[in-house]
């Protein structure tokens, strides 16, 4: 027998209403960890709902497998007028869930759906130097560290650490 | 007799209510131009009000001289919670003014004003490229690019150009 291959059986699909239960039992943690997102950490289950599902996203999706939501993305555009061409998108992956490839997963399939949608380029605004997990992920999959603002992320162990700017082309 | 100095007579103070109709014929021509600013250039006044005067902005100030004002400036948290010590700034000044020193008098009072309100830095996220003298003013002042975006500005003339992440410390 061979050992089963990270992120099997996991399927990336648009969230439904119904799914928002689950998400939030993902979204909750890693708000309130207040380790990766530059948003306020006490935002209640509505205003988080807002922030995550909310224009301007383009589409959230929620990674699954054997019926469990595992992970969740929301992408859009990242800024309006004339930037509205460079998309945005974010990714959270439940705590018991890390490390068999569900953020993989997530990013691989915002790549394929915002550049069908039309976008050029997908930037992440704010990515924690402290958050090594996702930094390395996002290099492997052909991302580039465009710059860091210093000491732009406050972790509530590890200090301030810098806030990377990651940018890669759609096209 | 000596020329007028740059900027004689300008002085940049907080907004008040009675200000927004002229402060709307700046920023009306500067928004709907779409040459500068990664915002829907359609906005209309009471969004554009919003975008402006609302929050996150701690500060909205404009420049005046003779009763007159030249230009504005809204400044903020660039992003929230654990990111929330890094401030964010913009400006716009008049066409007519342009080139007496409006915008440095509204960036200059800024980084006191942020420092003063306790921010560690300013960072501007979406510099156009193709906005040289913006550029020009803010790595006179200090400020680096941290990175830039390839080709993240669709200039209404000039295509796709950067868009620079430009930053200051503030102590």
């Amino acid at each position: 027998m061979t050992p089963r291959p990270p992120g099997s059986g996991l399927a990336v699909r648009p969230m439904r209403d119904a799914d928002w239960p689950a998400m939030w039992e993902i979204v909750r943690p890693v708000l309130r960890a207040g380790e990766t997102y530059t948003v306020d950490p006490h935002l209640d289950e509505d205003a988080a709902r807002d922030f995550w599902c909310g224009p301007p996203s383009t589409a959230v999706t929620v990674a699954e497998a054997g019926g469990t939501i595992l992970g969740t993305a929301h992408m859009g555009p990242n800024r309006g007028g004339p930037g509205a061409h460079v998309a945005n998108a974010s990714y959270m992956v439940g705590e018991a869930a890390r490390g068999r490839g569900v953020g993989r997963a997530l990013v691989l399939d915002s790549l394929e759906r915002l550049a069908a949608q039309g976008f050029e380029s997908l930037v992440f605004n704010a990515v924690a130097a402290s958050n090594r997990g996702a930094v390395r992920l996002y290099l492997d999959l052909g991302f580039t560290i465009l710059g860091s603002v210093p000491g732009g992320f406050r972790h509530p162990r590890e200090g301030l650490v810098d806030l990377h700017v990651m940018h890669r082309a759609l096209r």
